[in-house]
């Protein structure tokens, strides 16, 4: 089949023949992919500045964690789902029987496969795929496989820290969103169909703003580049929930400061460092998450909130054969909605 | 002062004279009223069936517990509001110290007094009624305190029973509502506006599910009155909530049946039995929730929630004098809309 | 292999030979049965009491839900246990692939197969019994195997509606326990180990309420079979919590009658009928919950309190060929402890 | 009245006579002070470190924030309380109107006075105090009111911070508790009354550690001054729950270490600064929370919980005419049980 694969670290992803997936057990899947969205982490990977976490693979590997596409093949063991299903697929391929897996807690399971990720496992930047059933989640027929691909990873994330602070914001409550790229916007739109609070944008670009008005924002908040603190004057210390999409340092500094008591701070972007002083943490009550993904059951929900039109989904074709041109435009922040690759 | 009073048990209402509300403590708040919703359990009050539980008042007893005014004369201790303020009241006139006053479960209260209900407490059918600081909402200015109203009790009612709830309700899950008036349709606004469920309405009038069309829903069905649980051909057994906004003993087999293994019956309206076969309810799990009004904190956040326009609160107005003809045009059914009174 | 084989119902179980159980996928895993629980459930099966919910068998059927084991035989497909662990066996086999599944809320499972009780499924009154992967917990080596028979579904009934109730219940509030059978006495230790509530121990034996004081009982209530509710002077209406172990209409009744506003029924025993006002559920806020077994999480925790000793538990064996004098013991109610049958 | 008051920032407390306090307000109480605790924070307001935070006084101020005694003159408002009662003291006196004060969430009142600590408001380091009847809790007799001191500040916030937690943490988890002064101690007892985990405890001193083993401790650490992270060897990234009692910032570091993905660092001690990376937060899904004091409710519950005997409190009296004497032993690090001054 055609890959786009990536032969060495910093090297351009090339656009060749690789063998065909093949099922390995009784759960394997074989999925023709129709679209592939690509992600920061694939710039990160294909850079090899994650190399002390991921180690090194053996060149070529094949990128891409975000697929959707169509069952071609299924294992003896398979039943759930059958060949022509169209699916999404969560990012993880899950053992299924650790205490993780069975409590919902995918993201957990310390036997995960990462396909496209692990440096061992490939991904979708392919013809075809392999994955698990575990990992299939049956697409709707109301809606195109297309808009389902930004699903199982980028929004994905978006979905599942929204998820996880409901429970703790009210009507009335003022939620700060920093960061409008696809995945701040993406929040936005959770935030409005799952809850209703007083939504604050902010952004470094204005235009960006003017966007987010559609999204049942509130008011926005325009970041200076320079003293990134000083513009949210009159609103330091006044805040419930600031979702940080950015992760940079200033962006995260920010956001603590934001914070009124018992205030919390949702890490979806990431970057710089937080110094926290256990003096404010502690005076001022406040709590800080970090946010991995999502679970399965996330995905599950959020191709229902997508099938029902409560949120949208937006993206960029590209050829397969143009992988390296949709990193590099991804890489140069000239995007505008997610960069999809297309076999 | 003016005031619809209640002369004896059965007997019309009375518009005339009454003593004029005076402050009897630090904490007493007098507010002029601006209207004062009539609501179901006026019709029990008058008719007497609820004086086993209320007991009986010394006549005149002016009914009426939910009310917006504007304050005109506040004790020696109230700082947290002024002369002139618009407030919505809570229901309720609670101690403050009690451990569920101070843990915000106010409901609970075991000292509380309710205005125009408890029998010995003036309501809101008059031009001024006395409540206590603890009771009042502020409320906004881009509004008029008319849109208020029926948030101080009926729709009080149905967002707290809907925010008990959004912790066990997910995208993708089904949500039916029994009874469209008043108050199930409040509560399908506040799931539009909270959640992202499969909203099904049931109804006996056809009308009414037209209507019911506008706010969410994505499913009707229409109820047959004969023979209620044959309305729900094929979905016996397949709901993971149903909320009765009708509570007759019908409308509560019904609830029971729909839910799936896991499921919850949510009560809001009240009137019939309930049959509970603790082998059904342990075989299939089932959980059953009866709903009392809903506490202060609700009252502030269903108070925000209209502010920013997610739900909307309509109403019919009539003049104090005609409380009477209110009393019987909602006891008739006459009504669509919330009858309020306006001194 | 030996077992104890129901022939028809309401016939005497037969101690005979029938065919061994043989792997037939490849999660299967066959277990050599160590002990196996005889418990209520097996009386309503045996009488054909339960055959219009159930079905009914070709006979011979092999009775028995509760059991642990060693593993003598496992599938191409397992991974996680082998052959020579021993095991406890959550009572559903559950098909690990549907959203319950997935979300860890296992007992909800459609496709789920329940040996010994489903009709079809051979259970585990016998030397070996087929179960699958999913349904294994590994047992710590610190304890005996006997020492969690009860746990894989008895107790686990008791744990499971406990670790339910958990997050509504805080130091000072007061939480009835009506029945003090083995259900019941083990919902006391799950509650002196994990809450610190006033906990109030009822039942109709004053040697069982004697008992009881060593599990945590602040006070107890002996129960006139005459007129049950007039055991409860002075309590009814105060209390937050009540575990009902019996099921019987006259405790349900009680176990409502002695709520508070906001209180909660958990029905963990069944048999009779509760007549639920909505009058009363709404007007006092009551919450009525229903329990059915537990969670294959939940077993992982029960295994883990056990074995830290936090709660304990006892048996009466019996040889497997005595598996008839078993049942009728438990059905003549003179057996203390949780009869198991030993091959 | 004798007090033992500061004069200046740096200078010794004097044990001198200084004016009554006397009721302002309706609500207002006067309690004659039976014991108040000695607390690290009142060496960091006499030192003059928290005068940016706290500002500076008009001196002499009055310390003390950790206070029980007897009602001796109460307001004209008050009826909750009367002229002596035995009273634990929550350490703030709160609005009572706020938003936050209505949901229970005390601690958040942004118009709370804070006895002793505000530099404004007097604390109980005299025989008498003024506080009002909503800080006031009714302490049971079974007990005596010495037992109550630390549960009024430093208990409570160990208290507070495991209630938290609990919905978090179930059986076979583990939990580590950094830090085995008072409330690391106190932590561990709550931990073992409410919750059934495996308990680590870790300290610098093996002292401490082998007298944690009374507290249903399972494992201990003894933890290097000169290289903290090497004492965790085999537990980094492996750990559920982290109760830093420390807060310094090799603590913290450890804490956030040794936790696996999903897991929660808890921050009860204060002093250093945690360097908190976004990649690892979001990477490994991290939680971290600072813990503020507790709510009134919290001390209503703690009393419970002391009463019950579920947790035991100690501490060492001390005249309050030797009040320096407790400050200089609390400082030095000679003290072992909670330091109190009784007037």
């Amino acid at each position: 089949m055609l890959a786009a694969v990536m032969t060495g670290f910093g090297q351009e992803l090339s656009h060749t023949t690789v063998e065909d997936p093949r099922l390995q057990g009784p759960e394997d899947v074989i999925v023709r992919v129709e679209a592939t969205g690509v992600c920061g982490s694939d710039l990160h990977i294909r850079s090899g500045s994650l190399q002390n976490v991921l180690g090194r693979p053996d060149f070529p590997y094949v990128l891409g964690h975000e697929t959707v596409g169509t069952v071609v093949e299924i294992g003896a063991g398979v039943s759930a789902i059958k060949v022509g299903d169209a699916v999404a697929l969560h990012p993880l391929i899950t053992c299924g029987i650790c205490q993780d897996c069975r409590a919902g807690r995918d993201m957990y399971c310390a036997d995960a496969l990462f396909p496209g990720v692990d440096q061992r496992t490939s991904g979708g930047f392919a013809e075809f795929v392999r994955t698990g059933v575990r990992s299939c989640v049956k697409l709707p027929k109301e809606l195109s496989p297309m808009d389902f691909v930004a699903a199982t990873d980028a929004w994905l994330t978006a979905y599942h820290a929204v998820k996880r602070v409901l429970p703790f914001i009210r009507p009335g409550f003022t939620v700060v969103v920093i960061g409008l790229g696809g995945v701040g916007q993406f929040a936005l739109q959770c935030l409005s169909a799952l809850s209703s609070v007083n939504l604050v944008a902010a952004d470094i670009s204005g235009d960006r703003l003017s966007d987010a008005r559609q999204l049942g924002v509130s008011d926005t908040v325009l970041v200076s580049s320079d003293r990134p603190i000083d513009s949210w004057n009159g609103r330091l210390g006044s805040v419930d929930l600031v979702f940080d999409c950015v992760g940079a340092t200033s962006s995260l500094e920010s956001g603590l400061a934001l914070l009124r008591r018992g205030g919390m701070l949702s890490i979806v972007g990431a970057g710089g460092d937080l110094n926290l002083s256990s003096v404010a943490a502690t005076g001022r009550e406040i709590t800080v998450m970090g946010n991995y993904v999502g679970h399965y059951e996330d995905l599950l929900e959020l191709v229902e909130l997508i099938r029902s039109g409560a949120v949208t989904s937006s993206h960029v074709a590209y050829p397969l054969s143009q992988a390296e041109q949709a990193m590099q435009d991804l890489s140069s922040g000239r995007l505008s909605g997610r960069a999809v690759l297309v076999p």
